[in-house]
């Protein structure tokens, strides 16, 4: 009986993604932080995947990206618009110095603090990087439409910074 | 010379959020996965502060969640559904076994594998996380009407769970 049971629960579940779908039925699959969350560890995964050609994942590459972005962020700064810990900015900063990318720079807004430029390679890294990102970041939304995306980007930067907008 | 420009930028930065407003502007912070991350972050900071009362953080409340689903997961299912490795689940697992929240019990479908279930003290404990979660959660997403924030849950669980509906 128990053996029969088993087999109709299977024969219903033709597959392990089959068998994890029922999941989406939960009150967690609901819940807009961890649809936000599981957005970005999708997208993660993606980028992280197309970045390793270049030898870098989504967290240097956002280091990497502020750094290009000429607003001369702080290693501070980093750490807050990361949500890292500053230990993991100096450790990602290292890296992208070791590699020619990036160079430390005495603040001129606050001596106690360095600020964080580009070097031409990290320019031409950046480029490379920030088009694979792009690719990568249009395969996980291709379930929307250009329009939705928009809508999707707008909503998403209203909640990110309302603690600082608010 | 140098000072003078220095007290220039200072006056036109009266505080440290102003100073990093600046980074708003950067192509980083109009990437939807790095909003989606930041969203997550926002989110979870204050999830884990409310969650502390009950000695609960994010990643534990998503397992007691859907293991208060009615849904039976496994180890392997949650691992797979929250982008979790199984020795995270399995530890998060045990911690709330521990407290005598969850119980382990061999899966009906699969022997050589574990369904987890709540216990009454499980159910009780969600039943407030979940309201502490809620309550954080609206919070976060105060910058949204009540239209928008049904429209971001939509676009984002399409996108999260696109790999898997597409």
């Amino acid at each position: 009986m128990t053996e029969t049971a088993d087999s109709t629960v299977r024969a219903a579940l033709p597959s392990e993604e089959a068998g994890i779908e029922r999941l989406y039925s939960s009150e967690l699959a609901n819940e807009t932080e961890f649809l936000a969350a599981r957005t970005r560890s999708v997208g993660s995964r993606r980028a992280n995947e197309e970045l390793a050609s270049l030898d870098l994942k989504v967290r240097s590459y956002s280091v990497l990206s502020l750094a290009c972005s000429g607003l001369n962020p702080s290693q501070r700064e980093l750490a807050e618009f990361l949500f890292l810990d500053p230990s993991q900015i100096v450790a990602l900063v290292d890296s992208l110095e070791k590699r020619g990318a990036v160079k430390r720079k005495a603040d001129p807004r606050d001596r106690r603090s360095n600020i964080i430029t580009p070097t031409a390679a990290g320019k031409k890294l950046y480029a490379e990087a920030a088009a694979v990102v792009q690719a990568a970041g249009e395969g996980a939304l291709s379930a929307l439409t250009p329009e939705e995306r928009d809508q999707l980007r707008d909503l998403l930067r209203r909640v990110a910074f309302a603690d600082q907008q608010g």
